[in-house]
Formats: C-alpha cells, sequence, structure tokens
C-alpha cells in the first residue's frame, strides 16, 4: 500500500552539534535499511529546500505510522501524508480516472 | 531531470457528453506515449480524490511546460510543481543531505 | 485500517430536482450497505454544516478509493482524509503516545 | 451530546524531562478515567503526526471545556473543535440530509 | 448552552427576486421567533459587510443544528460556529482563566 | 458604538511565575471596571481554548484602543476586531438587511 | 472617527451594458457627494489592481455602514475595514506608540 | 509617487528595555523628520493592534526601500506596501475607474 | 523604476472564440510594442501554468497603472505586484545588503 | 534553463556579530562568483523587505539545488521557486501563450 509523504526538515540552530551528528548517522542508518525491505520505495531531494519528497510502500496505516514516528529527525520534521491508490496493471486505465 | 507534479482535476459539470469523452481518451493514449518515451517516470492516484501525483523526468523545463502544456485536460488542471535533486548513486548519502 | 474523512457538500443550485432527488436516494442506499458491511464504522453531522465526518474501517487504501469514488455525489464533495493509527488494546498506552 | 477535536501536540523540547514524564503520565490516567465514564468516547492517533482526533460526548459545552482545559497536556495542544449532531436511529436519513 | 455563529451570506444575483422576496420575508419571520422564544438570544450586523454575528442559546448541538439547518436563506449562508462556556456568576473569575 | 472582539492569549511559558500571577490579578480588576462602566458588554469563555469573544460598547475608535492597548495581558493577545451595526428598535427588520 | 477601507472590486462579465453604465455612473455621483460632505477622507486606486484602499471618516459604525451597504457596485465588491485611531496633535507621540 | 504601508510590530519581550526605548526616542525622531520632508505624508493607529497604517510620498522606489529599510524599529516590522495610483484632480473620475 | 509582476490568466470558457482571437492579437501587439519602448523589461512563462512573471521598467506607479489597466487580457488576470529597487553598480554589495 | 527564486530572509536576532560579518562576507563573494559565471542572471531587492527576487540559469535541477544549498545564509532563508520557460527569439509569440 502506497503514501506519498513530504517532510520539511528544520533542525534548531541550537542543538549540540555531537547531537546532531549523531541524529543525522542514525536516520541514515534507519532510511538505508527501510530502503532494503522496500519499504522507502522512493526519495528526492526538493531543489532548493531542505525538504524531500517520497513514496512509501507498506502493510497498513500502523506500519507507516510506526516508520515515520520512528525517525530520527523526528521531532524536526513537518510531515504531510496523501495516501496513494496504486496504478492497476494497465496504465493507462489507471491515468483515465485519475487525470 | 526530474519534477514532483500534483494535479488536481475539476472537469466543468456543463461540458458536452462527447467532449468529454474525447478529452479522456486523448488523455489516455497522451499518458501512454509518455509512459513508453519514459518521461512519465510515475503516477498514482490520490485515494479518494479527483487528482494524481506523478513524477516526470525530462530534458529541461521547456520540455516540462510543452507537456503539460498539451496536456489535452489542461485548461481543467491545477498544477503544482516541485523541482527535484535526483538521489545520487549512494542512496544513503542523498537521504543524510536530504533529511 | 481506518481513515478519518470529512466531507463537505456543495450541490450546484440550478441541478434537475429529479436528478438530485435520485443522487440522493442512491447515496442513501450506499451509505446503508457500507454501514452493513462495517466499511463505513461512524457518521455523524457536522452541527449547522452541510457537511459530515466519518470514520471508514476499511482492506486498504485501494478501498478507500473506491468507496469515495463511487459515491452517488462525489462530484459535488470536497474530501479530506486522515490516515489513523487504531488504538492498542491498551487505550492508555495508546493515548500515551498519541497525545 | 458529541464533539470532533482533533488535537496537535507540540512539546517544547526545552521541557525539563522530570516535568513531561510527570505530564505524559498524569494525561494517561486523565485519559483512562474519561474513557471509563464514557465522555472520551473514542480516541486514534493521526498516523506520522504527533496529534491525535477523538470523539466526545459530554452533558454540554462547559463540561467540554471543564474537560479539555484539565489536560495536563493542555499548554501544548493547538485544539480544534467540531460539535456533531448525533445520527438518529435511522442511520440512512441521517445519512441523506448529512451528505 | 451558548455558540457564537458568524453568518456571511452570497445571495445569487440571478435568483428569482420573486422567489429572493419570499426568502427574506421568511427568514424574518424565522429569525422573530426564535428572538422570542430566546434561542436567538444576540444578532448584530457586522458593518460595511453583508454578515451578522449572533449569539444562540440553545438545549444541545441538535437545537442548534436544526435551528441553522431550517434557516430560509441557509444555502446562500457560510457559517462559522464557536461553542461558548457561559461565564459563572462571578463574572471576573470568569476572565481571569478565559483571558 | 459596538465591536465584536476576539482574543486569543498566549502567555510564554517562562515568564515569571510572579509576574505572570500579577498580570492575572490586574486583568481580573481592569475588566470587573470596564464591565461596571458598561463598556465591556460580553464576554465568553471560547470552550476548549485559550480565547474569548466580547462585545465591546464604546464611544469611539480612540475608546476602544486605548482599553484594549490598556490590557494588562495586551502583549501576549492576538485580538480580532469586528466593527458591528446595532440592532434597530426592530430586531426583525434588523435582521432582514443582515441576514 | 477613521476607518480604513480596502473595496476589491469584480463585475460579472454578463452584466447587461446598460446596468453598468448606471451603476457606475451612480457610483461617481455617490462619492463626490461624500467627498464633499467630507466622510469620503481619502481615496486612491491601487496600481495594476482592480481595486482603491480609502480612508473613511464618519460619526460611527452606524455611518460606516450605512454609506458602505449604499454603495452602488456593493454586491460587487469585497471589503476589508480597519478601524484607525487619530493621530494626536503631537504626531510624533502617536508614531511612537504606533509604530 | 504614492504607497500605502501596513506595518505590523513585534518587538521581542527580551530586547534590553535600554535598547528599547532607545529604539523608541530614534523610531520618534525618524517618523517627525520624514513628515516635516512630506514623505511620511499619513500615519494611523490600528485600534487594538500594535500596527499602523500610513501613506508614504517618496521619489521613486528605492527611496521608499531606503526610508523603510532605516526604520529603527525594522527588524520588529513585518510590512506590507501597496503602490498607489495618485487620483487626477477629477476625484469622481478616479472614483470611476478605480471603484 | 522597476516591478516584478506575475500574472495568472482564466480565460472563461465560454469566451466567444472570435472575442478570445482579437484579445490574443491584440495583447501580442500590445507587449511588443512595449517590448520595444522597453518598458516591458523582461518576460519569463511560469512553466506547465498558465502564467508569466515579468520585470517593468516605468517612470512611476501611474505609468505601472496605465500600462497594466490596460492589457487587453486586464479581466481575466490575478495580478501581484513587488516593487524592486535597483541594484547598484556594485552589484556584490547590493546582494550583502539584498540577502 | 532559467528559474525564478525569491529569498526571504530571517537571521536570528542573538546570531553572534562576527558570525555574522562573517556570513554576509561569503555571501557576497559568492553572490559575486555566480555572477560572473552567469549562473546569478539577476538579482533586485524587495523595497522595504529583508528579500530580493532573483532569476538564475543554470544547467539542471542539480545545479539550482547545489547553488542554493551552498548558500552561506541558507540555514536563514525562506525560499520559493518557479520553473520558467524561457522565451522563443519570437518574444510576441511567447508572449501570446503565456498571457
Amino acid at each position: 500500500m502506497l503514501f506519498f509523504v513530504r517532510m520539511d526538515v528544520e533542525i534548531p540552530r541550537d542543538l549540540d552539534p555531537g547531537v546532531r551528528a549523531d541524529l543525522v548517522a542514525r536516520e541514515k542508518r534507519y532510511c538505508r535499511e527501510l530502503q532494503k525491505s522496500g519499504e522507502w520505495a522512493h526519495i528526492w531531494r526538493c531543489a532548493g529546500q531542505y525538504a524531500n519528497v517520497s513514496v512509501f510502500d507498506v502493510a497498513d496505516n500502523e506500519a507507516l505510522h510506526r516508520i515515520l514516528w520512528n525517525l530520527p529527525l523526528f521531532p524536526y520534521l513537518t510531515i504531510d501524508i496523501t495516501p496513494l491508490a496504486e496504478h492497476s496493471p494497465d496504465l493507462a486505465a489507471a491515468t483515465e480516472s485519475a487525470a
């Protein structure tokens, strides 16, 4: 089941550099694991922004919540979620009803 | 070069049914061709909305403009565009700077 | 899987009365069937508004999309969707992390 | 009498950990008591958000105010309230006028 | 139980003058009756706007919904509702906690 | 001359408790005096919010400004003002043009 | 007593040309009379917009309402009102507290 | 050349009282000088707000920028600018096209 | 004197094709003349939008108003204006104070 | 490939003066280099604002991201990006389809 997710990041300027470095390192590992498992299906940087857009492929809402809630940077993220309906094997048909 | 695009559709209720059917059929063919050429890289329906989110992979801004401007349903779309920066081969590194 | 959904209704003033009556009757039957199947888990009217808030209990995003897309009044609805994470058997624990 | 309530939580990063732990423990007990009394009729977490949506079943506006005002986390909540009109015994009829 | 209500009016320019006159006359009678019953406790015009602000004193949300839903001008109103908590006999105390 | 005023309160968490207690006590006295003089005609708490709605009955804009500017909590208030036109002796007539 | 007022104009495209010409002529006379009486103290066009900003000098809210309500173009205006406090004879003092 | 300018003031609570007093005194002198030169043509306080609305009469955009940029309180102001077109000698004509 | 201007275009679907063609042809000539005179200094299309962004170089606000007001498509445009301060001969210095 | 970019600057009041001076000096050099390379094609100050609008001429989205991300003031900027489609040699034709 797919979700489109946009994350805008705002790390407080006064966060301890050591804490920050640790957070970023943990975020990196966390993301890599979810990419390997296939749940973090896509991630792109938004050009010129401290933000990214992603597509998650998860079992259900519970799984999505657990993944996002446990992001090391979660307290510093503004998250916007759009549930997606997967395109059918016949892409064009999906397009017809979608657009 | 990648762009994230959300399209919200609002076809006027009083549009002639024949015109509407023709528009939708043309939109279908148009989308299918761009999927084959690889320029319309992803398309998903937004669940419960008359809307879709897409990722386009095009040569430049001009190409993006030409594709969107020529959508048969263009006059009935509200379009929101986010330029994306592709993730590098080392995905985790991209994530680190992105998130 | 649960979704919170708010629907604001705006039926055009010039809709043919017969068409309108038919739409409302079909909406009524459609809602009743989904209530029986358990997918339309809750529905309340918003006081003083032409709007309602609902909770849907569905298999996945696809099911949610199919249900909302097929609402007889769909073309006249503004729909806002919030994916929910079910509270665990221990409600208080859910509350702790939620609030 | 029913009210739909959404609460978005933002606990300051620099809140003393002891104070925070105490607040959360008190919030937990407070919520459990109101669930037992039936006034906090429903609570769900918003997936991927530090937020929840609830339905309260209270005697009147005064009771709603007293309950929300006394939430241990109240100073850190953004609260949005929608008064609801209960569905009648004939659910389908309620739906007809609601949707 | 008190509710603050703002109503912004937008009557379509092409509404039949006879229909409009009838609506306004019915609205007038409807308002007068609710003023006599005490349920429409206050009404003021917003200066320079086609809008009014009111305070309703009703039994519950159901009563508020029934009153607003049956306003002859209801289809042409944008309605915003704020549930109020009555000030206690000791007004100053109410102010202290309110402001 | 009447004004509708909504005040949303946000007292900084780190305000000295003594200063805060003094402010609230002064606000209480200030409000009580204006209620006695008749200038603070109505005040209600917004249920579940740290906010109130009021109606002021003052000589002119200058008087309104002086009253609000001198509120002990003024630096912590977001204030929204709507000038009102008093209902005429014939309430129903006022309603007709207002709604 | 002074009020700052912004008016954005949107005359429907399908308004009968004769009706439109009559409205504009009446608006012209109406404005000129209020300028002579001193109540319409200032009027400026917003560059590149179908809009103007004005300052009205009137007896009270009632007078402001009557003037705006009777604008021949009233049904086609979006009106935004800001009550002003006149600067005192010592302008600089007014500035000090204002800015 | 005229510009309408609204300034909303938000001086940080923790600004040193001496610095604040100095800023306000300098703002006062600065405003008085620009009033004498005729460039700060009008200033009014917004009733009940920490804000003012002004009309500036300057040579060009550069002059407007220089004046606003050098306001002693500039770092604490939110500034909104509307370029104005002066009314012609025939005020009514200006009104006709403006409103 | 420079102004940044964004124009969003929305031509009504039911505009007579002949009228539309005439408008577009006149807009074309109008733009070309202003480009020759140097007043319409820059124009770019917004990719994927029915909109453009421009920079105008005009004598004053009056000139800007006259140019925009006389755009053949003016009734169908939403126009947003930002007065600009020209960069000084020493570009880097301008950047320092600008950014 | 062109992008329109608006940058609003908000440097924290408590930033160390030495750090601030260094940032501004580095921003100045950075901008000057990109102007020489032709990538920072235009920059104007927004009159009366701590903001600027620019046009960038870059190879692709990646280049735009790299330039903006490395702005010395990046952490203190709110950045808004609009991809532009260059006007063709026949400017008037571009205008026709753009406006």
